[in-house]
């Protein structure tokens, strides 16, 4: 759920009039989201997404996003695209926050994808890939390798009580993956967060990719075990071979892998299992007694890094060797 | 925020078929409401609100209220409108809950309405009661003058811990309220609940009146002072006559009141602002340690009470003697 901040219609009239939409119409805030306050906004012209960052966000990294998102669309990628003041500005301000209104994109996030969804997000992850390459600015990310021992050191304390043994298993990923990690793959502009519900489908169809606010500078290949990890795990946590494939698969037909992307994929795959892992963890842990929000089970993907090790060749995702 | 249960898109889909609107193309959970799970869908045709009914509605009121927002829009009353299905119901089902789908109505509430907007809602108030006047069904006021003693029962042990002295001011009320409630006004359907939040304006014109669930079958007089009261006090709690008459008036233009109704107007006015004293203390009291929703001030409604206790005539709300 997420509406954080409240706006009167006489603010959101005013926010309204800097962009050449028209009149307003109606707005509903959005139960969608976890990080800032959104808006549906109906104005003469057409509906609009207003996006208030709340303390979560980073104001420094607004230009990236919304930068980003300008220059994707231009490229051709569905995604939603800045609204341009009349002063050529595309970030604002609303209620005290930083605000910027997208365009609405039609379509709806797969509760259950198929491998006809996963499919469907490769060819949508390797077109991000393409039109991101000569995207000028970089954002370093920040929830990389360098980032996980500080981060764990705020959990590692209490990891036990989540699992016992979890903090001696997570210690021994953690100085495998600074050891092996992989340097110098093929990178750019990755989305970073690429689960189910920030793409968009009509029926089987992509229709769009959201949600641009972990994108970052990284190894492609990274991105993509991200969405291995987040698309191709059944709920019982078995893995869907099939779903790889098609992933893997649609991705190269727009953008072939090279071969040193391809033998890193365990070891990112470990990689992005841990991050998650450890994000996880850590709200896990911090959730105040009698919170209203569950907070997402780090296990499931401690179970998916455990797949990973146990990973030899990357046939075992699908991959012919 | 109002969404509380989640739909998967194929369920979503499979409900949209049983109407004529052509396909989904989207939709977003909507953080409004506190009885029900509302959605905007986007389907090939328009824009509708889709509300799943959760358990605090009853089911068997569903009729009354769908076939009188038909009934009220089929008479011109700017209102969210029924979808009928091509089985010609208007009431389905969907993720085990009643469900039905309204025309999406344009416009804002008004959190800080003006002279004008009092106006506005006065002449859509009584056009709401010209409309109502033939709709055949009726429903029993459920928080009218009898239900408020046993309500009251619930909470009476502990509401001076809310306010010293409380339990007797409102024991005090109830006795005279009691004895002198008025019966035999000219009455019909009634929204009951048309709060600033229920009430869409484009501007400074009424666009609409929405959320019908609490409409019942009660005096007309009665309706216009749960107005008096929501809208016509200043966030100080003073009383701004100027709002009152401009409320009254615009009534008065579309249906004028009669003598008996006049009469009755203070009398009214506190059991007006004794129903929602009522209703806000339970709310108060029963709210668990630590809940994420604040409860309304019960107390906004003891000062409107006492305000109106001090009425004697009612040039106190603007109206010539």
């Amino acid at each position: 759920m997420a509406v954080y901040t409240e706006v009167t219609d006489e603010e959101l009239s005013a926010f309204i009039a800097q962009y050449d939409v028209g009149q307003l119409l109606s707005y509903k805030g959005i139960a969608e989201g976890v990080e800032n306050s959104n808006f549906l906004v109906h104005t003469e012209k057409a509906y609009f997404i207003l996006t208030l960052y709340e303390k979560r966000v980073n104001r420094d990294d607004l230009p990236f996003f919304l930068n980003l998102m300008q220059h994707l669309a231009a490229k051709g990628l569905s995604c939603p695209t800045p609204v341009v003041m009349k002063t050529g500005a595309t970030l604002g301000e609303l209620a005290g926050r930083p605000a910027a209104m997208v365009t609405f994109l039609e379509g709806m996030w797969v509760k259950r994808p198929k491998p006809v969804h996963c499919s469907g997000l490769g060819g949508g992850l390797a077109a991000l890939h393409v039109a991101g390459a000569d995207f000028a600015m970089t954002r370093r990310n920040s929830l990389s390798v360098a980032s996980w021992r500080p981060l764990f050191s705020q959990s590692a304390a209490r990891a036990d009580e989540v699992k016992p043994g979890l903090r001696a298993t997570i210690e021994q990923a953690l100085d495998q993956l600074e050891a092996d990690w992989p340097q110098d793959l093929p990178g750019g502009v990755i989305h970073a967060d690429l689960f189910p519900d920030n793409v968009f489908f009509l029926g089987d169809r992509l229709s769009g990719l959201i949600d641009f606010y972990f994108a970052c500078t990284d190894s492609f290949a990274y991105d993509l075990v991200i969405c291995l990890n987040a698309w191709c795990f059944e709920p019982d946590q078995s893995f869907n071979v099939t779903k790889a494939q098609a992933l893997l698969d649609a991705y190269q037909k727009v953008r072939p892998l090279e071969p040193a992307e391809i033998a890193a994929l365990p070891v990112l795959a470990r990689g992005a299992a841990l991050r998650f892992l450890l994000t996880r963890l850590h709200d896990w842990l911090s959730v105040p007694e009698g919170a209203l929000v569950t907070p997402k089970d780090p296990l499931e993907y401690l179970k998916k890094l455990q797949f990973h090790q146990d990973v030899d060749t990357v046939s075992a995702y699908g991959l012919a060797l």
